[in-house]
């Protein structure tokens, strides 16, 4: 299935070869990279569980993929998170420069809308899809993604409480997730307001869950395994769940967490196998 | 009528009370401050010459509008141009600090579209909003704004043909200018493709003359009059037009594209009024 994303969003890049090449190349370079593709499997996982051919969900996969990309680019400038290394590879402003990094991120999120608006598959009618590009025109904004860069910002060398931590990943990392979920059942045509509202539910958790594990992994992770600077969270005195809850009681939450999302999709049956193997894997993926 | 595209503005803006106020308040910085709102206009006038009520257009005005102004936001930004000063106000990342300055730029820019894909109002069917969607996403991305972005940072130093340097503002400002004209066109029903490709041509001649008139005015203007620091593209060894071909040369070729932007409204005859004072007033204006 990840295989299928690549393939998605390799259909859906500019070709390098096209002229501006140097920022269609920095865009492949930022998406075309060893990703987890955790966005567009929610995607596929969600609209499966509706019954959807793969085809239908393609566009959706690769706009939050597309959007994924660009914030990790982003969040990785200098004047950001200043990271050099991502995926094992230099970051995109190491690679290609701060100025061209810029630019692919603010292509990357053009590419998104556009990639939505131009899906022209049959079996999603203009409304529907004019449904799912607000639902990531609002996952995006100062609302969601970028609004919890904003509060993650503020909260750099900060004391803050398990409440206000959880806020900011809701919006940081966890408005993208839930807008996976909602457009794979968008795209499949679900519009029944309870099972969207658990599916809500499942990516608020799994959301969290994604998190706290990433936080765990930052203090116990080894460089090699997941490829980035470790403990770097604990060096920017950026607030982490194992900081403010210590290890085991974030190791708690995500249990819990991951106990909830599995059962928010009991009403789903076997259906859902996909979105609880991924809930799963979310909970105990060592990189 | 830049009134009326500022109170439409305003209203689309998130609260600046509301959280994250920092980016909130960095995001009006951006927008609300003395710009000429050129784009919103020539939403509103080619609209009007297709007898929409200004409401119907007011969502395509914002987009515009507001994707540029993330557009100046990220172009002044240190690794991009550097500029300290903008609309004789410090520029965002100078008031708002970088990390600060990239977000807002990027929130802008989702909200564009949410703001079109949000647009309730009745008149336009969701098929053409779509269309609009495709041409935003289009206009703003790697083969539109974002492109001649990255074709500037390729010119600065080098020697570019006249060809090479319309290429760059044909992308660089043209996209979103043509685009205003056509979302305009679109909201107000137009669909006939001779008119649709009068407008085209139309946008393309306006947006190489405003982008020439900035370069003489670059050359020739007072920095109390157009609020920004002059002489800078000279400074920065960015191509310009006078430097490529000369003032005169420049001033004649400005000339020409203005006559020719009035000649393909003939078609439009009285209603292409508010169009023809534009074309004009970009050729004329002083700052």
């Amino acid at each position: 299935m990840a295989a299928h994303a690549d393939a998605a969003l390799a259909r859906s890049l500019p070709a390098v070869q096209q002229p501006p090449v140097e920022l269609h190349r920095a865009m492949h370079y930022a998406v075309m990279g060893a990703g987890k593709r955790m966005r567009p499997l929610l995607v596929y996982a969600t609209g499966c569980a509706f019954g959807a051919p793969l085809e239908r969900l393609d566009a959706c996969a690769v706009a939050v993929e597309v959007i994924h990309a660009y914030s990790l680019v982003h969040d990785d400038l200098p004047a950001m998170d200043d990271d050099d290394l991502r995926r094992g590879r230099p970051t995109c402003h190491i690679e290609f420069g701060e100025a061209m990094a810029i630019l692919a991120g603010d292509a990357l999120q053009a590419l998104a809308f556009e990639v939505l608006a131009n899906d022209s598959m049959a079996g999603i009618d203009a409304r529907t899809r004019l449904e799912m590009l607000r639902v990531l025109g609002h996952a995006c904004g100062s609302h969601g993604m970028a609004g919890g860069q904003a509060l993650d910002l503020a909260a750099v060398g900060k004391l803050l409480s398990a409440h206000d931590l959880e806020r900011m990943h809701v919006h940081k990392t966890g408005a993208l997730i839930r807008a996976s979920v909602r457009l794979g059942a968008l795209a499949a045509g679900c519009s029944d307001p309870s099972l969207l509202g658990s599916l809500e539910r499942y990516g608020h958790c799994i959301g969290l869950a994604f998190q706290i594990r990433d936080d765990i992994l930052d203090v116990e992770g080894e460089v090699e395994r997941i490829g980035k600077t470790l403990g770097k969270d604990a060096n920017q005195a950026k607030p982490t769940y194992p900081a403010i809850l210590g290890l085991q009681a974030s190791a708690a939450h995500l249990a819990e967490l991951t106990e909830e999302a599995l059962n928010v999709l009991e009403p789903m049956g076997e259906s859902a196998r996909d979105l609880r193997d991924l809930a799963r894997f979310i909970a105990e993926r060592d990189n």
